[in-house]
């Protein structure tokens, strides 16, 4: 059995982005684990792995740390389940377009959805939440609703290349999903639990993509607590 | 043998970006090829192929345009070579990749080096080239001189994803280089060879990426005329 340590917001909303990457790797390969939610103000519980930020997984005698290192994880420890990447050059080609989600995506993201993410975390993470995001942001969550507006249109024009793709190939990779979807996936899903707003209109290509991916193992992103 | 058709600079350039994408995957897979420069304005010379843009290859009695498609033919007909995706999500996580680099990453350098690329062009496609880039780009290219600065600091913020990938692993493609490299290399190799200006700074991780594709096939790239 695998353990996934993942950030616990208000309710039963599960918002961690990086941890959704791994709860999609982990359906992906068709292996069952539990969760254990932690608060992101308690670095105390997750010690243990060397770092201070979730994912984790305990896997038998393995804590690994790390979206990216559990996907290898899990591709190198079970190469007979469904492929994540499917080889060296995958492989290399998935790091990279995780760099640009992580690089350029999320940080477009945040500033759209944030003011919505403090209302629904725990009330414990309050104050940690407000003051470590607005140190990232350089200013007030209010701040950042106000300017919401230009916040949704660079966004949208970061997205333009992908919505390209996705009229060329069902999936980020390509005839169906893999790694690399999980990643995109992931922020659109952190938005899902967490913001009320609807980012995505029906004929947008990545609307149908979203869906596709929350219908897969049996609705399994799909039938969660969201905003 | 395989015969490519590419743009004509003045002298020998070749900056047909995405014939440098079919060049380097034909070396990649080990193929002679011979190539027929074309003018920019001479659409005659490669009606053949059905569409009105270079690259086109002839290989046996296939005729292939577009870049994209070029290199899923290779693939297809060379499955013994060495692979440009490596499989089927390779493939698909490249078409995204090509998809960003195509419509984020383009338009981005474009700017920057748009009226060096005027002034080596073929004299032959003068008027064509500056009309259709002044209408692409909605302004003189005069005023993209003056802009330069601007165009240079938006393109260097673009890239910085692919300078954080390429801290963790040598190539876009992971520990070897593939056809996302080649997609990504042909952006910088289209300046190089008709732009002055140098765009990477010695510490950049993507001038050490640059030199290993310049390096390779007996530096196949390296050894063109530049500007």
């Amino acid at each position: 059995m695998i353990t996934l340590w993942e950030l616990k917001g208000r309710g039963e909303r599960r918002y961690s982005l990086f941890s959704w990457r791994t709860r999609m790797a982990l359906r992906h390969k068709d292996l069952s684990f539990d969760t254990q939610p932690v608060h992101m103000s308690d670095k105390a519980a997750i010690a243990f792995s060397g770092g201070k930020t979730v994912p984790v997984i305990r896997d038998g005698e393995s804590v690994v740390r790390d979206s990216w290192k559990i996907a290898e994880h899990l591709e190198a420890r079970y190469p007979d389940r469904a492929p994540l990447f499917g080889g060296d050059i995958g492989r290399g080609v998935t790091q990279t377009f995780n760099a640009w989600v992580d690089r350029a995506l999320v940080p477009a993201m945040l500033p759209v959805i944030v003011a919505d993410i403090h209302e629904r975390i725990d009330p414990a993470d309050d104050g940690y939440f407000r003051e470590s995001m607005e140190k990232v942001l350089k200013k007030s969550l209010e701040q950042t609703r106000n300017e919401r507006g230009e916040a949704v249109l660079r966004l949208g024009k970061l997205l333009e290349p992908m919505q390209a793709a996705l009229k060329r190939q069902p999936f980020i990779s390509g005839s169906g999903p893999a790694y690399a979807d999980y990643i995109l996936f992931s922020v659109f899903q952190w938005a899902r639990v967490m913001s009320p707003q609807e980012l995505l209109a029906p004929e947008d290509p990545l609307c149908g993509w979203r869906e596709r991916l929350l219908d897969l193992y049996d609705s399994f992103a799909r039938n969660v607590p969201t905003a």
